[in-house]
């Protein structure tokens, strides 16, 4: 099994990546990141609070980083904001 | 003037509170937390990569927290996750 895991935030349902994780770490997965962009960043969010208060009460935040992304576009360069949250039980 | 100074992200244009935080750091503020609930999360997390990216390439991210708030609505309680960034140069 993976030691070490990346879940990208996209626009699946909350609940989808937040099983996704409380699975990986039943499966002896010991660090996830949750990486998001953009919008996603509030949902990134969520997902790290219901795992940790709803499902996983040992969980913690071992880093929490942000930075900001240039995206190629139809109109040129854009600049995003980022996030990863590192998890680890 | 005051050392410490609070920023609640609302639905203001995000250039607003950015202006804000540059005034009040060049005006010997030292410490500036930016709050943020809900959707506004990603919002606040853009004032933050902005303000140092583009004005203040000295400032430092001396933490960033995650929570979950309870709020009182008309159809009884909710959950709502928060972040704090705190801000310093």
């Amino acid at each position: 099994m993976a030691e070490l895991s990346i879940i990208y935030v996209g626009k699946k349902p909350t609940m989808n990546y937040v099983l996704a994780i409380v699975t990986q770490f039943n499966n002896n997965v010991e660090q996830i990141t949750i990486k998001a962009r953009g919008k996603s960043i509030s949902k990134a969010v969520d997902i790290a609070e219901i795992t940790k208060h709803k499902f996983i009460k040992e969980l913690k935040y071992q880093s929490i980083k942000l930075d900001t992304e240039v995206m190629e576009g139809e109109r040129g360069q854009s600049n995003v904001s980022s996030i990863e949250i590192l998890l680890t039980r």
